[in-house]
């Protein structure tokens, strides 16, 4: 059972929750966002009056554990997180476009990407400073330096950044230059880094972890929003199966399944899906078709040059005629993508 | 190497390949379909000269092992396999939609579905009268009386029949009553049941084992074409993952995979794909989207009372809204669903 | 719920027995085997009193539905099944060791074979003359004549003969040649098949699909056991995972869950498992620590030449030497390895 | 192409080696260890001459990329690794065996666990203070609290402790309590940790990822290794798969094939890999025979009211036997559990 306490509840009242539960025969976990607080009972003690203990003051809501994720539920939240991205709201009825290279790997590579998609269409940059790679000795990213050009590249062109962060203690400098922090699926349960940007009021991209279920997904999602960021996106990036002609299988059931369970906006990411370039487009509509907010794609002026995963970067005209796909799609489905124009600076 | 007779070559024709290829030290295994005969080279011997056995009398084509399957390839049939379905051609720009129960429980249900979702749009009616079930106490299905009742069903709605054969011996028997020999997921590799229906000259829609890979279908699709009988559709009906939510992992991906290494009709079951009712629609969009040719789909009257499967199963009138939605989404990917008129006898 | 009739129950009990099931608004579901017949209660109906079914006459015991196997449970019989195999009890305290070539390559290959595993301590010799293979185009087995060459190694050493079947219609003709009747991992679901070898008497080595369930293998073995035929082994041969370093990932929980689950006994097959010859006594003497009753491994007098499964095959002084090992670790777990000389003849 | 130079090698040697390396038109990646300096060859440009390289001043060797991890490899160090702890060589003869709670739970618990432990013949104590929960409303360990009670039970056992950290930030604290280092499972490619526990001189335990692949495992240790941290033991405690009926499925083929592709221990988690008590002693007896240098086991002295991980918890009684069955087996593999009285203080 969960106590979601008022945004302006008190210390004293909080305390005085805490204590009630406490002589009920449970123990209690403290998730004290900067928003708000939440209480979640521990344990196994006399049955709990649900009634009373929602008449207390300060608490604004006592929920049942129906799923184990709460916040992130449709029960605790009916309406659809509306998160705002350059203009448009992810979540309504404008689809998202974060597009751009996997790794910054230069100031032109990404300032020529950030015009190339923006022209196509794209509401967002995205591109790698910090990159987590399974070898130590594999190209690890530009690092802040990289950050500053994805700042330059946002100066230059108004698209949004879209990041990576790896590392809980750097938060606050990506922080400085992103404005969608990025977790990346290897990192969905590494819970220093969820109470990190829990912590700031960014909005976080989530991956979900390459052989993580829907439900350890929002339970990861829910780390973020009970430390008091309530602005997630959680984003499908396909899993580890048997199948090894793809590098991923895309988990296509995840994006209706999410959209009910949840009501936080649900991005697709095809590029990892599928993991070859030939196959994105066809798994980009078919993820809008399935009811997803959004698409993030690997886009790179070179692909053969790639510094990573150019095997399934799209070169910029693909990506407009991608783009131009989709927006012939989303009508079908009750959504749109806002013409490249809407988009300048 | 594989060596592709022609259609008419002779007997002597084929001993002297034969000779020619164990000369080289070769062993053969000899592939004899209706139609034609397909010569695989095993085993190692000395460096054979293509170009020599090319020349040699009777043979249409020598090709090299690129993929493990030959016939099944886009590089031995460059162009889409169209199989003739109800008036339209299966793997052309009409989509394919076959619905009806899982299983045949009644003359009454199976005549009713068959109205219901010729009237939806249908194109061929499935229904299961053989039925591979898990525990040998469930309901095994009605054997011959369910194939008459399919039979009577297309009589009055002039829908084709889409039904699973699951015994070899029992072949000529389905034949008579069937349009189209489905295979299930469990017997793709029941190679004995593979060659029963690579002989005989009915349409095959080959779902894929729920554990094997895109390669492995196109194998077992190999074996069937590789008997002379090439009128093979597959299905993607989703794979066993870690996911416990959803049935199965519709593997999105495989769609345009599929389309792309194959000339075979590629259709999709998001039934069976998803596995639960709801989110039936969104995978069967997505998949059109991605490129599919074709959808099966589970429709009874009363899915609360259906005998197997009922949780992923549409009433007809939900059904009726997916073809509705499928029929606005197909121009976006060059395809249209007929009006229903058309299906009429 | 189930019904089991006596071994001796006549036609009038039975259809005594089941007409008050369906007085009691069930259908019913009928196995009969050729020792005994068993009721399946099917649908929902009134409250069944299973204290008067068992009452009535011609009833053996009436079971209620556990486990979704039910013959094949612990329950049901609580003492581990022995089955007879060249003088040791397959179940019991003597370990079963069989092996032998992938396939059956020629007379010479496998009378050589069938010495070299007798000497080394074998129990019985395993041999393919009917292959599944993956490719129409690959060996798929010598037939007949391969069947013949195992009953001249039999003969020629007084090794019981384990070999493939994979046509239901075939039974009775491999029944002719073979001891042991194994099932494939391909065919573990291939109901019409498991009904074939249900109905002969001979013992039956019942492979786990590479996709299935361990509750899945005791279903397939239920359907053999339901038609009557109680010489059932389970075999453990790995399943498919994401790891791609080894061929398969052999399931060691599955041993000791399988001999809780179930009286049957139970087979690991390391070759299959692991699919690399280096790593297969390391995983043989795993498999006997955890309680398997036997081993099922690969042996070929020259592994560089075999027309399958060349890479997971022992040479016969490799084999000598984990039988040698096996024989250290059995009585560590309670078990013994038979000497050879008792194999003989 | 990796260069490892000496451990004395000076900035100078090491910056004329990078210098070369770029005239070659390549990029490097530099492995700053506090022990020695690595130097990775990024991208390509001209044949390399790798003799030329290894004959510069500083330079160890010059190692092409058969594999994808290198200080890791059995090439790259041919013999054994040996870890000492509490008197044993960890990779040794001496298998160790790590005890204990999934958490630390109170001050007693932990002391009685430990002397309970040390009785039966453990090696080492393992208690979890920081823990790592799908939920954030679940117990999340007793932080430094815990790290306390821990360091008590050494005191009062002279058992040394393992135990997780999760934050990188954390890892000095954490070093001050415990003798070995636990990476979870969740964080196995949290290079940020990884990083930080490199940079120590704790000997590190590092659990596979539930869906990591064997070679990525070994990657991550490359990640630890490259740091200059050369004590780490690798732990294989099940993957996660389609079979439901256990926790996860332990993966037994991984073990010889670790110790073949790596000189590093290798420690075996058999109640994760199992998850169910019942059969944590087959599995960890089968992890034994298949070459594990380990086992790690979690103990508890009221399994029932264990606040984490009760289900696949031994009672310290049942872990006694199991020590002493291992003690049986050990010296069928060249093993020995030492005597329980060479543990005391």
């Amino acid at each position: 059972m969960i106590v979601v306490m008022n945004i302006n509840a008190t210390a004293r009242e909080i305390s005085d929750v805490i204590a009630r539960i406490r002589a009920m025969g449970y123990d209690v976990h403290l998730s004290e966002g900067k928003e708000r607080t939440i209480i979640g009972v521990i344990g196994r003690g006399r049955p709990i009056d649900r009634e009373q203990l929602a008449l207390m003051s300060g608490v604004q809501s006592v929920m049942p554990v129906s799923h184990p994720f709460k916040i992130a539920s449709r029960e605790y939240h009916p309406d659809d997180t509306l998160i705002p991205l350059n203009g448009i709201m992810v979540g309504g009825p404008n689809l998202a476009i974060i597009a751009g290279p996997c790794s910054v790997e230069s100031r032109e590579q990404i300032i020529e990407t950030a015009y190339a998609v923006r022209e196509a269409g794209a509401t967002a940059l995205r591109g790698g400073a910090f990159k987590p790679r399974s070898s130590p000795y594999a190209f690890q990213g530009l690092g802040e330096e990289g950050l500053r050009y994805l700042a330059e590249a946002r100066e230059a062109t108004g698209l949004p950044v879209v990041t990576e962060v790896m590392d809980p203690q750097l938060v606050p400098l990506v922080c400085q230059y992103a404005d969608v922090l990025q977790i990346g699926a290897r990192n969905m349960q590494n819970y220093t880094l969820l109470h990190a940007v829990g912590e700031s009021q960014h909005p976080v991209l989530l991956k979900r972890g390459m052989s993580s279920t829907i439900e350890e997904l929002l339970m990861s999602a829910e780390y973020i929003l009970s430390h008091g960021n309530m602005r997630v996106m959680v984003c499908e990036r396909g899993i580890r199966t048997f199948e090894t002609y793809t590098r991923n299988t895309f988990d296509i059931n995840a994006i209706p399944v999410l959209k009910r369970l949840s009501h936080l906006p649900v991005i697709a990411d095809p590029s990892h899906g599928v993991g070859r370039w030939e196959y994105v487009e066809s798994v980009a509509l078919a993820a809008v078709a399935a009811g997803a907010d959004g698409l993030i794609i690997e886009v790179h002026p070179q692909p053969e040059q790639a510094l990573s995963d150019g095997q399934q970067s799209l070169r910029p005209e693909r990506f407009a005629e991608l783009v131009a796909r989709v927006r012939q799609l989303a009508p079908v489905v009750g959504r749109q993508v806002a013409e490249p124009q809407l988009q300048q600076v």
